[in-house]
């Protein structure tokens, strides 16, 4: 029989995190998905070819951007070639039979902690325990038969470690968004849709941030997201990361990056992919 | 004998937190600091008047903007009158008499924990109790004389409950800084170094960000951040954080935030303050 090529997805958590429905929605369930203990081994995974694709968070609509997978980008040699926007929900979790009452302890990653902290305060003197992963916290629970103990993790763990659900949407705001890139080895050129990532860093003098504006300005290139940061190590510069509508396979948009790489001090472009939707339908325009 | 005006200090935490320590820093230990157990709790503190200031965190190098204490800045009627950087240095914290080998449990705010998230992981099977403050773990393992447990805090938390250092600088990272801002009911006049901050929306058509940054670099003014953020409940515009240099009390700056307004679809001016510098010296040059 001939081998069938099966997509290899890292990402990381376990089995039912969040990062993995984000994979799913963009690879199917025919993709193989490979669970990584940090975003570190994700990088690594595909940057040596164990993996074909590597699913990382990259902006969350209330704790803002995970400028950690922003240095990782810019450490490895990967390229963006998909984005998904998932809402983010957090369920309590725990063994069938399990009431809330019995509940004292209940584990999960510090950042669904934070994002159910009132929900949780109101539930009065319960341990909270963080772990390194909301669907790892589900598994842990189930493997040690926990009967005092819950998780806050996905409706999707719940269904993939047979547990049930005590409480639904205990995230203290509704509007929580998480939006996930894919990364390859390679580029890709998307069709249809497109949006294209890169950062840069500009000449120390005033109006240089404009300057560089304007090459997509001039070329009437909406912008979709921008972002100032002190360039590490280098404390007299600030790094941007920018998103823009467009693909660099398009004309007007591989001109205007060229005009940037005149311009700025420093260039690294992710690569083009195809747009996501939000959730919700609408699309943000453009800055 | 005449009342002494003493300023009064709103910080989220408890004496100790590193929101103390920023107030400190700006106000001195002559100023009455006065703990709450949240941001909100911080800003109520300052618009009723039962507090002269307020502290909050705004930005960590490693995490990015604090998106909550914008949205809270935006909801109330407060300026911005001061700013000051601070590094974050962690240590493990314990009652005196308590050894390395003796802790079964860390305490501390899950922000915290997740910083040190490599050292605590090799230091074996410790329990991990996520908690609203660092200080505020201290103060707890004093007070319920606990002898298996420590608070990851910092020096001035460890002095001021008469506790021990069993291990400094647990943080991953060293380059781990975090920006404050001072606020209170009514704007300031700052002389020397300044900067200004505010939030603005512009238009929904391609290049609104371009000319809305041309009243900066017209006049030569420089940027220290920016950042796009979507609007909340306003699902096609964006939100923008802009800070420059100089006071509005410069002709210039004023004409440019006049500019802004003209161009703007929505604007809010938090202030002018005297600019902080780094604590390692070095100046962040503009965008």
């Amino acid at each position: 029989m001939p081998e069938t090529t099966v997509l290899r997805v890292a990402y990381q958590g376990e089995r039912g995190a969040f990062s993995e429905a984000a994979a799913l929605a963009l690879y199917g369930p025919q993709a193989e998905m490979v669970p990584c203990l940090s975003f570190d081994e994700v990088f690594r995974q595909v940057q040596v070819g164990a993996c074909d694709r590597g699913l990382i968070p990259i902006e969350n609509s209330l704790a803002g951007s995970v400028h950690r997978n922003y240095d990782l980008l810019l450490q490895h040699n990967l390229y963006i070639v998909g984005e998904t926007i998932l809402r983010i929900e957090h369920h309590l979790i725990a063994n069938p039979g399990v009431r809330l009452e019995d509940v004292r302890r209940i584990y999960s990653h510090p950042q669904a902690l934070a994002q159910c902290e009132q929900t949780l305060a109101a539930m009065g003197a319960i341990e909270l325990v963080p772990t390194y992963d909301t669907a790892g916290s589900a598994m842990l629970i189930k493997e040690q038969g926990l009967r005092d103990a819950a998780a806050i993790a996905s409706l999707r763990a719940a269904d993939l470690y047979g547990m049930n659900v005590l409480r639904s949407n205990l995230e203290d705001v509704a509007d929580n968004y998480t939006r996930f890139l894919a990364l390859a080895t390679e580029p890709i050129r998307p069709s249809g849709p497109s949006k294209t990532s890169l950062a840069f860093a500009g000449r120390n003098v005033p109006g240089s941030l404009f300057k560089m504006l304007s090459v997509f300005a001039l070329r009437d290139i909406d912008l979709t997201k921008i972002e100032s940061r002190p360039h590490r190590g280098k404390p007299w510069e600030y790094l941007f990361y920018l998103d823009f509508e467009g693909s660099l396979h398009e004309e007007r948009c591989r001109l205007a990056v060229e005009h940037l790489q005149e311009i700025a001090a420093f260039l690294r472009v992710f690569g083009s992919y195809p747009r996501a939707q939000m959730p919700n339908g609408n699309h943000h325009n453009g800055l």
